[in-house]
């Protein structure tokens, strides 16, 4: 196996090399494809707190908050601070944000244009 | 906006009509994306019970049966049974698991590769 290879992250969990020792890249994984991150994950643009409870369907105040965290913490969004006459904050994903964006929609897209596929299975079982 | 955009689920999710009524692709999603799921739906080949056991590391016997038994029923992986002497049975991703791990490797990987800024955001907050 070529070097290169030994250092991706999806090599390295094909080798059972992951869970064993620490993951800093499988916790952003985890963040990212969480019930509520995922959501949040394929936004664009920037977004205040209230209009994202409204988008991300069912979340609760708590949840939303802590998965803002998460993913600011992971580098995926930007949390800026408008000092206006009513401050506000918007979110918004770094480019970083955006990369990875694209590729939970290239996944997500995938499955949703398997499911007649997947339910025909399912329903044969 | 275009229908077939209407139709992808990213698209769907990104204008909140997720979660608030039945999402069977949600649910094949969290299985993908799963703890367990995602190393399940890494792997390449047909592996055994036992086999997969050692290499998806940290795993309980209940739990990786309950991955496969959710892979299995989304048509992600097939489950063979060999009639030999020692009768074993052997687990291996169908097309549609073959693309869905293609698409979880892009998205790995790009959290892998991306992992140096990640770690230098984390550091200065």
């Amino acid at each position: 196996m070529p070097q290169a290879d030994i250092r991706k992250l999806s090599a390295k969990m094909r080798h059972g090399e992951i869970f064993t020792v620490e993951c800093p890249s499988c916790a952003i994984l985890k963040h990212v494809t969480s019930r509520w991150g995922v959501l949040v994950a394929l936004l664009e643009g920037t977004h205040r707190f209230s209009d994202l409870r409204r988008k991300v369907g069912g979340v609760s105040e708590k949840m939303l908050a802590q998965t803002l965290q998460y993913l600011e913490k992971d580098g995926s969004i930007n949390r800026v601070s408008h000092p206006v006459v009513v401050p506000h904050v918007g979110y918004s994903p770094t480019p970083l944000g955006v990369g990875v964006g694209k590729q939970l929609e290239a996944l997500t897209d995938r499955i949703e244009t398997n499911l007649p596929k997947i339910m025909k299975v399912q329903q044969k079982r």
